[in-house]
């Protein structure tokens, strides 16, 4: 089968372990978040799947072949990455052509297509850039490079909320007219939530999760209603997190509904980024 | 009175209008939000707010003295700016130290419980941090300078979900106990809407709202209620976003909210974001 798998990697920086023997597997043509909180090793691990830094220990193989100084494997590979590596005086229209002499599949069009729905010039150099604007360049090469596994490292640092949910939107229309393999890391993550088919939680270098979207929110549920009904209902159950909106009331509770709940009371999915706080405090 | 004031600012890169005539004050002792899309002009505004870069034409004063090339003017401001500037390879506590020889009132003991609280270890150097550490990092140094304004360009950049609650909850400390003007500049506009008392939005380099966040949000409302009562009551009016739980719906309308409302509807105020939104599509 197709995927990228990783294999029991390490990776210390000193006296601090960055991850810690990882385990898993991206499949073919799938939406992964990659969660964790600043500093879990999200980006280290990023960094070694696509041979930017190296493993203390462990492999990782890209349809089975080993990465490591392997350019045929590391060609079906993409990361956007967190820091900004290209020279800062090159014109974004050079950087375009630039990319498609490492990547023989990026396409250039696309890529002017994007940058035209963006309000992104391709006259600008880099460092004229703002953070918002440098997140987009980047993210327009990432869309636009079509190897079968993009990696994306903090897609929507510094973007408005307008930008957000174009990113959001041309990702999916993308996906389904294109199908890859793509890894979403964000600190945004309810934004996400219905984007991701599947989830990995990074806490302390170590995975603590790694399942569907569906099966990890199955764990519990949120109900929503008028103030008095919710406050009564929630007594004694493990409530992980309350909204309020005027009168109304929404709390997210881990654990099994019951079968029939109180007149009044609407039940919902449980919210990822309050399951997440709660599974990574 | 103590204030800064930016009178008829303009400033252009190129051809491009980056600040077109900008004219607003930072009052003493209050919290500012300043809100725009990428690429709108709000760090050209903070840059030359704080001598980094020259307007064109207009001036800036604090407490009435020019700031141009000013040092007493400028060693009342302080800018956490988007980019980094300190040098790479020197180590945190010696950037602490290093930043008191310029402010002379940066406590150093602040800042050290400040690293601890969000687990930032003292002894790494800048290059070594994370995007979400750097934007600590400059955070409480901003946090700790003690200066009368503070300017904050995109403080939770590359923040979890849990970091950008605890520094919501220090700012607020920190205001309460020690005074200061703070001007805050974030896309995460929804969850600084309770920290600002005050609101400037610029759209295409001009200033297009200066008031309160109270007046700005008293010119609409949002009803919440289950999805068919919604539904009907919203029909005819100037609705700028829906948003659903299980059977309840919010909608958040513009325009003045009857005197009288359908039972079972709950009113309450509008949504920033949603608001911010529409004034800037």
């Amino acid at each position: 089968m197709n995927c990228v798998e990783v294999k029991h990697v390490t990776k210390n920086f000193g006296n601090t372990c960055a991850l810690d023997d990882i385990c898993l597997s991206f499949e073919e043509n799938k939406i992964y978040g990659l969660l964790g909180r600043n500093g879990a090793g999200k980006s280290t691990l990023l960094n070694v799947i696509t041979n930017r830094i190296y493993a203390d220990q462990g492999e990782v193989y890209v349809n089975g072949e080993p990465v490591k100084d392997n350019d045929k494997a590391l060609g079906q590979l993409y990361l956007m990455s967190e820091k900004t590596y290209y020279p800062e005086k090159m014109k974004i229209k050079d950087i375009f052509k630039w990319t498609k002499t490492f990547y023989p599949d990026f396409d250039e069009e696309y890529a002017a297509n994007l940058a035209e729905r963006f309000g992104l010039k391709l006259t600008k150099n880099v460092k004229s850039l703002s953070t918002g604007y440098t997140s987009i360049f980047k993210l327009i090469i990432a869309l636009s490079v079509n190897t079968p596994y993009i990696f994306l490292d903090e897609p929507v640092l510094g973007l408005d909320a307008n930008h957000r949910d174009l990113f959001y939107r041309i990702l999916l229309e993308k996906y389904s007219e294109n199908p890859c393999t793509i890894v979403i890391s964000t600190h945004l993550i309810e934004e996400i939530s219905n984007l991701i088919e599947n989830i990995i939680i990074i806490k302390k270098s170590k995975i603590i999760r790694n399942e569907s979207c569906e099966s990890l929110l199955a764990g519990g549920y949120t109900v929503s209603g008028s103030t008095a009904l919710v406050d009564s209902y929630i007594s004694g159950k493990n409530v992980i997190g309350i909204d309020s909106l005027g009168g109304l009331k929404s709390a997210y509770i881990l654990g099994k509904k019951e079968e029939e709940l109180p007149d009044g009371l609407e039940v919902s999915k449980l919210d990822l980024q309050k399951l997440f706080v709660q599974l990574t405090n």
